[in-house]
């Protein structure tokens, strides 16, 4: 039997137990209260934690809306445009560990604008519900030439369109099987840890159902490992531990976080004192100040004392691996198979063996119970210090090798610390965070302008779960496809610090390709009136910045009301434009290679014939 | 054999012929320059007389965009993100009749940021190229996981989304096929008025290929029709026109404009004198000054008169038919379909008889030959006179029945006029138009949001043509969606007079549902700061004004450096928040109780059970 046919079996057992609990629960309350089906959904989410939900309101969805707004424990977020409410999801959902994110857009119009966001969400590994408001189900049966429609009757195109980019879709047609549907649909968004997609025709929100499904919590587990074959690949990872005399190291990754195991990992850590490390996109799925913990591991491009540790260890325990480009300095690990062990949400490697449906959450406890006995020798496997100290520079420019050190000296526990794709995601992975520090990128993905949503989202969870302070480093040419969030983030009461790097341009696709290109200018705003504009009143409910040298810059950091970021704030820093972090250069030397761009052509190449 | 075989025959017998022409234009040129696949590519959009190419720089699009900077005929216009660019692209190419509109993106999250633009354009007919810059050929066969991947291999999963919007799509994968590609989907997107998709990866772009090809222009024309189908439905049409006693009325739509027949159905009308209307999406295909023209038809929504000339004619000549809800009063035409004439751009149909593949193009003047003799009778048919006068009002409000009657005295020959879909679209339809002004509206896909980045493709395709000044029309919560665009309007040099309607929320929503809802409220901006925040220079390079009343509006509207035009200007129009027009009050009316949404239910009916 194939591994998806197995998983697909154990999904279906899981699905039958449920429905099997569910059907029994009614037997006990055969009076059964009902309830409107976009009620039952909107309860469904706030059993599993949603507190916040994003989108915009559009026809075909106001009259869910409504039951949204009257809900005492969810609120409406009303973002500026659909794609920044994905992105808002996306950053919620990255925060609330164990919960989801959820935006609710409109038919065709609102749904096409935020698929780009929930397509990253599937890249990346984050759990999120988009619920899209549709017509009824008979104008979907007689399919008029409705807004928001091609035209030519095809009310499917949507939902096709999307299939590619979600692990679950149900467009719900009647109430018999709404119920059903949802809570089918919520189920995989959570074990699978991907978005998933939600068609709720206008009548069918208001139609009556049994409520008394909800008594019954859904159940997100991964499904169990096979006893056998989990016992098995503890032997043989037990053994080669053994065999390697100790000398093992854990690398850490996304599906770390994504798959909710920091805390199995952190046991793991702990109690065994191998080393370990984090590639970019696990960056915080281990404290970063924990004694065992060495630092950010990115392939060629990473600091050679770490590459060296890494590379020269006899087994590596790999766990969450997601061995994207930017994540592994474009595919530059020199760690051979026969020394690796990697561990997944939904199967285990062994050197060259593969273990299907074996999944981490239930394995690691284990397997740190099996290795603890090693840990006088794996203590003693030396660790390099992750530091990144202020250099000494004689100028007062803010460099990018002065900004992300003197970051460091900013951050504090518990901050949430969000970074753009470009030289901020690439600058901060040098910075070892404090203790609870979260951090939040798209390293795989990497749309830019992501992060303004993402913040917002990441924000509102964060307030939620005790965070201290949400900080934002983004470039000028980013901001700028997204900047009307700024609006949403002074609505909602957030109070995000944004550092907005103004090194004129877009500097990621500089050093890709075209470093003069006139393509790669923008448009010089006015920044440190954004918050202004959108409705902040300087001084009271927002506060802007604007910092050209490095005493400045320092000057502010230091200051305790600026750091107590108690109300929204956006810090201008001037900065140079064909400055960037080593990691970047070294990384688009090497993307440059590979996407075989011509190197430049003589003058006037491109001219007409 | 179908409709559908016939006109596929008819494109192959065309591919055929275009393609044996280049062959023997070659045979003329047998040492052949060369040139590269991207600069090959440019070279066919300056044929076409594309002069901007829209877009947002990434990673996979850098080399080709090289090719357009470095080309003298076309423009790079970079946009703040690709929505707003898919939406530049539709504005551009429905001012540029003949042409196309052109967005360059980047592989996943550029493409799929744009691909609710390409849907609108898709739904309305406008043909707009969509150029993706996606990985090398090799990438494309191995699919590592690159930055902007989905983590799975799947490289073609967004050309399989684009393909539910799209006419036609390409990936080009090799250089022998590539130029003939170019040419199918470039012919495809200008003959079926649609948009279409072509994938171009980083080492394709700089591939030699022979150019012999570009001597040749491409055939946008449409098919020839089959001349005896023809003669037929000609004579059935004449036929009927007689037998109803010349008492017919022309009804322009849609697709009179989207399939180039502005000029034919000038013609027409001109020359048979028979009366001629518009359904809203058909505004300025006729000249509204014209002495036969009588304003606009939108079913029951329609004003008395209007509505009784339309239904009360034996004959309904109706050309390029789109029938959409908000463009037929919800579906509301009583016009039978025994006294109807349809002409439309792939077939015609008279009374129930169908005859595909009769396209208007070429039956319309043979149409106007045919029927011209019936003008003496036709010139005697009553037509309304279209006109809107100002209202009395005894208040100093700014009211949605003041405002649009006062533009309509603002309004010049020569002017493209913008309305957002809303109050906008909805009011603007009453004002009858000056000559040779152009009316741009969304109103079939009805995204909102879409009129900032239309303006700024419709200003600069403006400039091309000689039209005067863009103005246009926003309610707040639209402007809200995609307010960046602004900045491209300043950096571009356009100077478009933006009216937003600040009347505290998404307006046309409540009247659709949620009147008294928050989620309809909307967070109220420093409108008048906007421009300069994005850039301008108050007084230099953009000005804004904020009226309150009718008489400071009134006094703005005459005063000749406003009306010049000669910067960018935003005026912030302070409104009522329940104010609409009657045409939108009567189609969300209607909209409503089709959407069978609940009427308003008790207090605390969302709540948790």
């Amino acid at each position: 039997m194939t591994t998806a046919a197995v998983a697909q079996l154990q999904a279906e057992v899981n699905r039958l137990r449920h429905e099997l609990s569910t059907v029994r629960a009614h037997e006990q309350a055969p009076t059964g209260e009902s309830i409107f089906v976009g009620q039952y959904l909107v309860e469904r989410l706030v059993q599993l934690g949603v507190t916040k939900m994003f989108g915009v309101p559009g026809d075909f969805n106001l009259g869910f809306l409504d039951f949204v707004e009257d809900h005492s424990k969810i609120d409406w977020v009303g973002n500026c445009n659909e794609l920044n409410a994905a992105y808002a999801a996306d950053g919620y959902a990255r925060v609330k560990e164990g919960s989801l994110g959820v935006l609710t857009t409109t038919f065709g119009v609102g749904e096409l604008s935020a698929i780009n966001g929930i397509a990253g969400a599937f890249s990346e590994h984050v759990p999120i519900l988009h619920i899209v408001g549709v017509p009824s189900t008979s104008q979907q049966k007689n399919k008029p030439m409705l807004h928001h429609t091609l035209g030519d009757g095809r009310y499917d195109a949507y939902h096709l369109a999307a299939q590619h980019v979600v692990i679950s879709s149900t467009s719900l047609i009647n109430k018999e099987t709404a119920a059903a549907e949802i809570d089918r649909v919520l189920t995989e968004c959570l074990v699978m840890a991907r978005p998933v997609y939600l068609m709720l025709p206008t009548d069918l929100a208001y139609e009556r159902i049994p409520s008394y499904r909800l008594k019954t919590p859904l159940s997100t587990e991964p499904p169990a490992n096979d006893p056998d074959v989990e016992q098995f690949a503890l032997d043989e990872i037990a053994k080669l531990i053994e065999e390697a005399g100790q000398d093992a190291i854990i690398l850490v990754d996304a599906c770390a976080i994504r798959h909710s195991v920091k805390k199995e990992v952190h046991e793991l850590i702990q109690r065994t004192g191998f080393p370990a490390y984090a590639a970019p996109m696990g960056k915080t799925a281990v404290d970063e100040q924990h004694e065992r913990y060495g630092g950010i591991y990115v392939g060629s491009i990473s600091h050679p004392e770490i590459k060296e540790k890494v590379e020269n260890a006899k087994v590596i325990i790999s766990i969450g691996a997601l061995k994207s480009d930017f994540n592994t300095g474009n595919f530059t690990y020199h760690i051979p198979t026969s020394r690796t062990i990697e561990l997944h949400s939904d199967h285990t490697t062994v050197q060259f063996a593969e273990f299907p449906g074996i999944g981490m959450k239930r394995l690691l406890p284990k397997l740190t119970a099996r290795i603890q006995p090693f840990q006088p020798d794996a203590k003693l496997i030396p660790v390099p210090s992750f530091t990144l100290p202020l250099p000494q520079e004689d100028n007062d420019i803010i460099t990018q090798t002065y900004l992300w050190p003197r970051m460091g000296q900013f951050f504090r526990p518990k901050d949430i610390i969000v970074a753009e794709t470009g030289t901020s995601s690439f600058g901060v992975l040098e910075v070892p965070f404090p203790s609870g520090a979260v951090f939040i990128s798209q390293i795989l993905w990497g749309s830019i302008g992501w992060t303004v949503g993402s913040t917002l989202g990441a924000a509102l969870a964060g307030r939620d779960l005790g965070y201290k302070r949400t900080i934002l480093f983004i470039g000028d040419g980013s901001l700028q496809l997204t900047v009307q969030e700024l609006s949403a983030m002074l609505r909602s009461g957030v109070t995000p610090i944004i550092f907005v790097l103004n090194n004129a341009g877009y500097t990621i696709e500089r050093f890709l390709h075209g470093m003069e290109r006139k393509y790669n200018d923008i448009a010089n705003w006015r920044w440190t009136k954004l918050l202004e504009t959108f409705g902040g009143e300087q001084g009271k409910t927002c506060q802007s910045h604007l910092v050209k040298t490095k005493q400045e810059l320092s000057a502010l950091l230091d200051d305790p009301k600026f750091a107590a970021a108690d109300k929204i704030q956006l810090v201008e820093m001037i900065m140079q434009p064909r400055d960037a972090p080593r990691a970047l250069k070294r990384q688009a030397e090497l993307s440059g290679k590979t996407n075989r761009y011509v190197a430049e052509l003589p003058e006037g190449v491109g001219e007409a014939v």
